[in-house]
């Protein structure tokens, strides 16, 4: 059993994040990944921190195991390069502006018809239709246009950036599926489909609560904290040492979590139901929290489990890449040294699956250009066939 | 030209988010999906605010097309119906603990040497594998401890939940991938395969910088509030009436965004360079809210937008569903009703793909059991086949 993607090419014209995170997942389930580069530049995030001994290991966790060949689009020999290359590929990812790659010559409509069954990818901040197909993004402006900065931050406080760069991920992942689904279909038409996705259009869809809640009521809902919206006691906690969680999405969990902290609450009519609960938060967190501070994070985490509260430490990113289960799970991977260059560390693939062996460590981010030869040899080898 | 799944059937063992979200994905892109209840009470979001005329507005949006039918798994004549709906599945959803499914009798062993060319997607909070794979899980447990939360806040603030349920979300999104690179490989092997997805990894798998910075410098980074780490100015601004955003990633976006707002502060040492401005990143900012604050959102992304510099509203969901790129690209889409029920809304597919029709509503969510007479009738029909 190999591994679902295996014999799969990816020309990756991506770069910075949406399209090379879509190109990885593509990667991880088993494709070759051919990344085209700028000359002389490369990829944007080749220069974005953290470095270690020059080299960017932001760039590295994104980029392992891929290939890097650097053309000039408006180059004739590269462009002869780039057209071989593309007879040989079973999908073409971009991200560049709409109209770019038409103006290359490498619109859909010119690709379709000379490689009728090639796959086309495309991410952009707005889309390839629409009054503002044409305008740049960045993660930051989708999360404020799309919603999601207004419902994270602090209660009646101003609206906060999601810490993971949700803006470009998400829509790197829908492009991910949008090719998959185009592979798929391919094995039974021998056609090749264009796939357009928008980063605005990903932050509309991963909004399912408030998206309903605005909709059904006219009330858009704001920031809530840690906690959430509706079910209450459900968020963080400060034990001794730092916050935990405590999730006690019923009225038998909230008893059980009263009798673990010697609360005598579970009787008394502000707390008696979630919707009492809900209108008596902040007493209530005061109330925890008069009890929780007496003691250590791994004190409460274990007299809550034991009690069937369902609970969680708030893990910084240091200790979350030490936790024993995400650990286990394979999730924290070496990426190998490109030379002599330094080791850097990368998330593991998430998506587990029988016949897709996990591995010990990821194969090296490329150099700029660094598989030139190679790319070229492959495609001389086979130069009649495709 | 069809949709890319049309013809495939999912059998959807899931409730609440994750894996009904995954069930979704697959059915934006051509499949029939089946959603098998629990007879009585069904899936917990049917009781999930908001309520339109006693119904959910939250179960209508994520569950819009599928189909219903309540089977007891522990019930002969149930599982007889479900024994035949495997034989005609192409792929198994399921996000019960891990173990549930194999003392039901429907563990992957068991389905695999029944049905080889199923395809069985399961989602849990830990993963199948590893010392907490027994435990639950749930959105906030995961975004707590997959280090999100600890990147996400005011500056020096506590720890923050994304407003979004990204614990649930990219799990779904993940496992969906899965499964079309599975449907993929089954076209050329014949063979299904199980895909296993933890909530926790993909926490993990979508911090790209947190897990690089940590790794390369050994200091897990916190929250910022809305502005980006390494990047000034990179935030949200005010205005007289709201929020808006400034991304100026370069020197020369700097000058220009000086020029618009006359700010003399181009050649100032103090923000010379992007190091620079992030050294006094809290004086910029005081320093462009005491121009910004003088004119309204509109204003500034009008003046912004024509001096090159990248800007953006901050919409709360209202002005999200409102925003005419949104609307152009069909993101904001009524779910019919079903009988004499009430019309709600969803997001749209944000996959957009030639030959897979945009649609001008989605179909109703079902009632509870509410196809099984067409579920049954369908399996008649064909019952000599599979």
């Amino acid at each position: 059993m190999t591994a679902p993607l295996a014999g799969i090419t990816i020309l990756d014209l991506t770069h910075v994040l949406a399209g090379p995170f879509c190109a990885g997942i593509l990667g991880d389930l088993g494709a070759q990944v051919i990344k085209v580069e700028r000359p002389g530049m490369g990829d944007d995030t080749r220069e974005f921190p953290p470095f270690v001994e020059g080299q960017s290991g932001y760039f590295a966790a994104l980029n392992a195991g891929k290939q890097s060949i650097a053309l000039d689009l408006k180059a004739e020999g590269d462009r002869a390069i780039f057209d071989r290359l593309l007879a040989r590929a079973d999908v073409l990812l971009e991200n560049y502006r709409p109209g770019v790659m038409a103006r290359l010559g490498y619109g859909w409509d010119v690709l379709q018809a000379r490689h009728p069954r090639l796959i086309y990818g495309a991410v952009s901040g707005f889309g390839q239709t629409g009054p503002e197909a044409g305008k740049p993004a960045y993660d930051m402006v989708v999360q404020a246009r799309g919603g999601v900065m207004s419902i994270t931050g602090e209660e009646g406080g101003p609206p906060v950036r999601v810490g993971a760069s949700i803006g470009d991920i998400v829509a790197g992942m829908y492009l991910a599926q949008g090719v998959l689904a185009a592979l798929y279909d391919r094995e039974r038409t021998g056609k090749g489909r264009m796939v357009d996705v928008a980063m605005l259009d990903a932050q509309i869809a991963i909004q399912e609560h408030s998206l309903a809640i605005t909709a059904a009521t006219g009330v858009p809902p704001g920031p809530t904290g840690a906690r959430h919206p509706t079910i209450t006691p459900f968020s963080t906690y400060r034990a001794a040492d730092g916050f935990f969680v405590i999730a006690a999405g019923n009225d038998a969990i909230f008893a059980r979590l009263c009798e673990a902290l010697a609360l005598p609450l579970s009787g008394d009519p502000r707390f008696v139901t979630n919707a009492a609960r809900c209108e008596n938060v902040h007493l209530l967190k005061r109330l925890i929290e008069a009890v929780t501070l007496g003691e250590t994070v791994a004190h409460w985490i274990g007299v809550l489990e034991a009690a069937g509260v369902p609970t969680g430490r708030v893990q910084d990113m240091a200790a979350a890449m030490r936790d024993p289960q995400v650990l286990a799970r394979n999730m924290v991977l070496p990426v190998a040294a490109q030379g002599k260059g330094p080791v850097f560390t990368s998330a593991g693939n998430p998506i587990k699956m029988t016949g897709l062996p996990e591995k010990a460590a990821r194969a090296p981010a490329p150099a700029l250009d660094g598989d030139r030869a190679a790319i070229l040899a492959w495609l001389a080898d086979d130069a009649g066939k495709p």
